[in-house]
């Protein structure tokens, strides 16, 4: 059982939490509890680390154990789990994955596919509800830009509650290189503008769809705005000049959900 | 100018600033920064501090300091700004506002309203992010359980990003009498519930409506969700158990909104 803080393997993961560089030089990332746990594909599991209490106590159903039989685990006691961890109660367990690694072209050759193509976004929070809320209107791939903030963040992998896992995404070196290979799949790209003419319930999504937000602040740039096929928005009353950028996503993907199942 | 940390009314804003509780007894709260100054009803204003560095190179617009001319302001340093400041940034402008007071009779009496219902909601930024949602929407009230995370907190205030200054609300010592005044107003009400059978796109909402949302990990307790006369769901794919308390409240307001405009 690990219990010194200056364990070489305590203070890597202490690393990978802290530093998304580091995370992307290793191409790890972090992800906490069971329901985490249970949820990992099994291919992307590296390290789990299990504090004694969570052993003596055996929580988590059976199924959960025998998963962590075939994983292998490593026992730390509570402070070291404590000091690894990025949130304020641990539930006692913590894994180290492998990153993913998606093909765009596999991606968009989804039948009828929607995706959302998300620029610059910030707020770790607003990602992580973006992907959650994309698994349930069933949203086949998310492109980011490279100035998105980092996916593997821990709050965003938490705020994604396992989505992570499900939903393909990918950060594009160049999104127009994206727009462009939508358009050669014959996907609609609509781009989420306050500049928009036609209001979102106006406009069918049935077809193979991609959907464009911008960032929190600024909106999407001139530069991929004018790639899209249309602009779209989202009425709004009052004296509001935006909505929230998850909200945004979340009015827009299942507008398509519901159009597809009318 | 106010250049002492030790100031009484440093110290008191700061006591604002942090204490749920002090806020409450004193019927106020605190808003930063000129898009907040400019947006707020001249008669919640009581008191404005405003920095150094903010006064001499008078940002804003015009139109911003006639109405600082008109409320008054206090000159303070910029360590003493950041001092009573929530935010890593602060705007150089900084106000201690009162609280409305609005009745629930009024509120319910909107001809065709639309009313959200919060039970026992915790995250600040979900709370202004629903009353941002709402806005937008056309939300004509909103209505909180005591159990509900302080709407005067900063962060919430912040989130909603001035909607708080134009959206009803109260805080309900029983939301049971709530829903029954709803009830006797002829408004219909809607459980947003994982053991709802329909789904919301089915059903109308174009009369007077209103719509219940739970806490983010338990959802409504049986208490509230049995007075609702229809429980609804929003469909999923994938393998998730909930949306996010703010996307689901945003898919329900604006569906409205959608059969509204229809």
């Amino acid at each position: 059982m690990i219990t010194s803080m200056t364990n070489p393997k305590v203070k890597q993961v202490v690393l990978w939490r802290d530093k998304a560089g580091q995370r992307r030089k290793d191409q790890v990332f972090l992800a906490e509890g069971w329901k985490m746990f249970g949820e990992a594909p099994a291919d992307w599991i590296k390290e789990v680390y299990l504090s004694e209490k969570a052993y003596e106590k055996r929580e988590g159903d059976k199924e959960l154990w025998e998963k962590l039989e075939r994983t292998g685990c490593e026992l730390v006691s509570e402070e070291v789990l404590s000091k690894m961890s990025d949130t304020q109660t641990p539930q006692g367990i913590l894994m180290v994955l492998h990153r993913p690694n998606y093909s765009a072209e596999e991606i968009l050759s989804a039948p009828g596919g929607l995706f959302l193509v998300l620029e610059d976004l910030q707020d770790p929070g607003n990602l992580g509800t973006i992907m959650r809320t994309g698994e349930g209107a069933g949203v086949n791939g998310i492109f980011m830009s490279k100035g998105t903030v980092d996916l593997f963040n821990p709050k965003t992998v938490r705020s994604s509650m396992g989505s992570i896992y499900r939903v393909p995404f990918i950060y594009a070196d160049d999104l127009q290189e994206i727009m462009q290979k939508m358009k050669n799949n014959g996907i609609q790209t609509f781009a989420a503008h306050l500049s928009g003419k036609e209001y979102y319930t106006g406009r069918s999504f049935t077809g193979p769809t991609a959907i464009l937000i911008g960032n929190e602040g600024n909106g999407l740039s001139d530069e991929l705005a004018e790639q899209a096929d249309a602009y779209i928005k989202i009425p709004m009353e009052g004296k509001l000049e935006s909505l929230n950028a998850a909200v945004a996503a979340a009015l827009l993907v299942y507008e398509a959900k519901r159009q597809r199942n009318m």
